[in-house]
């Protein structure tokens, strides 16, 4: 019985890590995006003050059951690797 | 003209990470579910074997932009932070 369950909500989680992969991927793409525009415009692609709007939304909108510092802990290195990956768009660009 | 596609698009960005949000937090949720059951059967909590599963999937799934090292990255900081989410799970019930 215990192992039935254990398999019900491992195909569960299963499911949840491919949600969460499409999610971290439709992320990514929306930064390059972000990252085409603020090249036309001549900005700089690191905004600490938009990052800090980003992580107060967490706090604000984070109902568990991990707590607001763990949730924007992993959001700061997601944000860390997609500005990684907006300037490997950059590199790219230059190579061609 | 720019500035109105940029606000645009970090509508669509803060909408993202609020779905970011909850996944992250609906995958904690069946990861405690997973502890308790692995509780009352007596078995480690940590399964290299199912983690390494995972990864492989992610690594099967990844349509990009971040590449397949990158998202291994990020779950297995997920994966790592879930984990202590079960032992603080286990230590209240011990406290109480």
């Amino acid at each position: 019985m215990g192992n039935e369950q254990l398999e019900q909500l491992r195909v569960k989680l299963d499911d949840v890590n491919l949600k969460l992969l499409d999610i971290i991927n439709e992320r990514a793409k929306l930064v390059q995006e972000i990252g085409q525009v603020k090249k036309t415009q001549g900005v700089n692609r690191f905004d600490p003050v938009r990052e800090r709007k980003m992580l107060d939304m967490i706090a604000e909108k984070n109902e568990g059951p991990f707590d607001t510092a763990t949730l924007q802990h992993i959001f700061k290195q997601i944000f860390k690797l997609s500005l990684e990956l907006q300037e490997d768009d950059s590199r790219n660009t230059l190579l061609v």
